[in-house]
């Protein structure tokens, strides 16, 4: 069953999905609450799921790396439990999403600055799934927006 | 010119995209340093861009979202600065990436689990934007993995 999430339950989590790194005290601050009433939300965000993870936004580009995803289409009726695991397992693999629609897996790669490295990875990756109808191919150049809630 | 990134610049970065609220103690003892070497580094990779973000990935679905990607793909030399302002300004787009490939514009929206508010949405958007030549619409129902570096 659906938990219930309050006002300050998305204020916790507006804040933090703008700044990850604020303390107790900050967040207390910023709402106009003690500490305690903070840690305690927080904790129970956390325990039922409602904040999966803690992460930076990097800057690729600087880091070396060229942004890909695949956004792949399989046969209907192919089961992907089993893909999913394969593809979580690649280091170059950094994000995998189930999907419905136009594609039925989508997958975010990091790849060093080269054409080659990239051609190979992609054809790597595809090359270990089944019943691969179609993969689309864009590359990111720029992420002019995150901000998840 | 690009800054050079060393080993442990990299371990901060992987450790940060594993948990962002790391502070400067905890940093400093994985990485057998003090936390003075740690905040000095650290600042240095905000100030130069290559973190850019401490952000939450939530459970969209627990908070009563569907969360749906939208590869969108414009006549060849359609300018984009223009389009990615109008769509950054749009309180459901959360994520607005350019790109080059199938896609020229990845963008991610946040929509109340209904789905004629997401058909509604999904026009919506699409149709203020220009010399728009498809549209693959996504829906994602699981995170399966999301590590960024």
């Amino acid at each position: 069953m659906r938990k219930k999430i309050d006002k300050f339950d998305l204020q916790i989590i507006k804040l933090l999905s703008k700044n990850a790194r604020l303390n107790y005290r900050q967040l207390a601050e910023y709402l106009g609450t003690t500490r305690q009433r903070v840690s305690r939300r927080l904790e129970k965000l956390e325990r039922e799921g409602i904040i999966k993870k803690y992460t930076i936004i990097p800057d690729f580009d600087k880091l070396g790396y060229i942004y890909v995803v695949l956004g792949i289409t399989v046969t209907p009726g192919t089961p992907l439990e089993e893909q999913i695991e394969i593809l979580k397992n690649d280091e170059s693999v950094k994000v995998v999403e189930r999907a419905i629609g136009t594609h039925n897996l989508v997958v975010h790669i990091l790849v060093p600055k080269d054409m080659k490295e990239v051609e190979k990875k992609i054809t790597e990756i595809t090359g270990r799934l089944k019943n691969v109808e179609k993969v689309d191919v864009t590359f990111i150049t720029e992420i002019a927006k995150f901000e998840l809630v």
